[in-house]
């Protein structure tokens, strides 16, 4: 099912036909309930190796395993091999040696291509974030829960706004969308913004540009913890000039949605009104988060 | 059962008659045994949220999970989505979208009343120590402690010592033994002590005279890791002037039980003769904690 | 089974006897596989109790407790009781009050013997590090991996090479080959090599001495974390004058085999083409050793 063996390392490996099915059996699956997931990885050993800080992704493939019947083992930075000096393709190839066969991936480099050239199919690969590249599984989940509301993407406009030169989920998403047709409009602070060279996209001078009668609008986080950019804005100067707020919210469609991958900088990037109004679908994606994670485990082990 | 829906904030939602009911649970599930728990909680997902150090609480609310058939999510400070500016209410809202519907949450603040006033009985909350404010669960443990020892709290002296000023422990189970109409004696260095409004102690000036013809013996632990006390004894003189030693416990009752919710610093807070001695009762109060979040988890999902 | 109860400190509890049938065991129980696992410790909660940094150890009898139906707890140095004042015994006392009866244990110090003193046969301990004494888990990995390949131990020529001064995994396996009548051979760079007193050893004065003509040659890591040594090298000049190079394996005989109890530096200790190599046994000693805890925690579950 999944184009290159059992990996998801981008997005890009994905078809639109994929695609479309893989939401179908997402939808199916959260319509049943979790009482009626299968238990496709009973037996089986997770390894989550989550080398930057995580919260919602790591919880949120956690307990997709478990709702598959799986264990999970998880590997942090801190106190582990690596430390003291073992390779990361290394730790990697000693996981696998204990029977695991399952690895989801967080790191910030690409070692992942690495990882996935050296076992080709001996293992089912999930990249949950290599550096500023791409967050696959996200473009999953954002993929999904437009398709959820829209039931199609022809003719839809989505913007894209704010951090984009740190985001690996922008990059997956925008890629995820331009597989359907779609090219998003994208705007934000000029030092946040990046020339995007194999993605189709629309640069707006403007964020209300780029907002207006958009029928999806998804604001990113300020990565302050990537220190690649240099850039500084008051909280509420960065809120008036660029964030996501009910006025600017107004210029969209009025049954737009709006999206935010998480955490997000209450009133910084994004108003609180906007992103706990009706039209935010901020908690829905990360509820589909979780379906969609299980959804992916299956497809890969239906694939085995 | 729980008298605000299904959250644990404080002891004081409790009444005693639900709190007698609950300890003959405790007991009646203590006896039968782990191998005879239900598995109430199967196909649940339990989030522990600890955002203070902790092992024996955490630990033993896993272990209750587990024996009751759920899986358990841990979240710690460090490497969180709260270190990248997400709110405590934004991490809960997270989480639950992700099928959370139980959390057991410590925090050095009182963010936890925000949370279940947000949440309402969309899940359960169980306050595992909220800043210096409270420890519930404690003083479930503490309460079916005596409860299991003199299956009445009528006349009981119950004398409660050292760093009070610190002690969530402290407030919960004054708060309990209120309850029954029980007014504990405290005492204590003066730089440990602090004045209780709303409940009702008995100030000693003296570790003797609170000790004098007790029947159960409470000390707590100095929380050096807290600032907001200055403070400074030699560990000797601290045992000393103020300690739980042999020679003051020969002062209680013959039959008197000595308690402490640990962990305990040796030989300064309490001698280790006491606390290793026949009339300790701190290992059995670190066992009925197993039982006793076992059976408020079982309270909460009967409950719903 | 476990000549000392349930605890495992030190490899020289056990027989030779013993250790033959149980390899035979592991053998069985590798051959048909993880799904024929039996869920021995089924019920059982296993407590990981990991003071020093460990991935591989961890994880490995984690996997090998989810295997047999165990839930496992983690703890870390970190966020502990013990930053709380509380003594290690007394954390033991704990975790056992909750209902634990299985305890992995790493450890700088040497206060297994006291835990294991303490508890007699109360609890399962199994030392997975104690300083630089032993790791005798190890010893059992790399004596079934010897076990495996040559089904005997007679006439064997073993090499251990390298930072002998630190390694807990050279003792405990140099006293379980002395069990079987082996003398190893030891080399490395002066600064990290030490007098064995109680072990048989052949020191040679070379690298190329010790694996001249050997069956076995087992390379040590390099533990820089361990600051007991002064010494200081170029990687390059390391290899050159004490790695397990390509060259010197040819000294070994022609059917040799390598071992790493790993992590290993790459290029540093041994060559990648060694460590990569069709004689490398280092990933196969990784997968052993789920398999020997495994056997293990049976072993100790059938003498309870």
């Amino acid at each position: 099912m999944i184009a290159a063996g059992k990996h998801l390392l981008s997005i890009k490996q994905l078809s639109p036909d994929f695609l479309l099915s893989f939401f179908q059996q997402v939808e199916k699956n959260k319509k049943a309930g979790f009482d009626y997931a299968e238990p496709s990885l009973a037996g089986e050993s997770v390894c989550l190796m989550f080398l930057e800080p995580s919260t919602r992704t790591r919880v949120s493939f956690e307990i997709a395993a478990h709702k598959l019947g799986a264990k999970t083992v998880l590997i942090h930075k801190d106190g582990t091999s690596l430390e003291k000096g073992e390779t990361i393709l290394d730790t990697f190839k000693t996981i696998h040696a204990m029977g695991c066969k399952y690895f989801v991936y967080r790191s910030s480099d690409s070692s992942i291509e690495q990882v996935a050239n050296y076992f080709g199919n001996q293992i089912a690969l999930i990249n949950a974030g290599d550096g500023v590249n791409e967050h696959p599984t996200q473009a999953l989940i954002d993929g999904y829960t437009i398709w959820e509301h829209f039931h199609d993407f022809k003719n839809l406009k989505v913007a894209i706004l704010g951090d984009l030169a740190r985001s690996r989920v922008a990059r997956s998403d925008i890629r995820m969308l331009n597989m359907f047709g779609v090219t998003p409009y994208i705007s934000g602070p000029v030092e946040l913004l990046k020339s995007f060279t194999e993605e189709k996209v629309q640069l707006c001078t403007s964020i209300e540009a780029a907002v207006q009668n958009a029928d999806v609008v998804m604001m990113l986080r300020i990565q302050k913890e990537r220190k690649e950019v240099s850039f500084s804005y008051t909280e509420k100067d960065y809120l008036n000039q660029y964030g996501l707020t009910d006025t600017r919210l107004k210029l969209a469609k009025k049954n737009a949605i709006v999206m935010h991958p998480g955490p997000f900088n209450r009133d910084v990037e994004i108003e609180s009104s906007v992103a706990d109004g009706p039209q935010s679908k901020i908690l829905e994606q990360v509820n589909n988060g979780v379906w969609t994670r299980m959804a992916l485990f299956e497809a890969i082990a239906r694939g085995m």
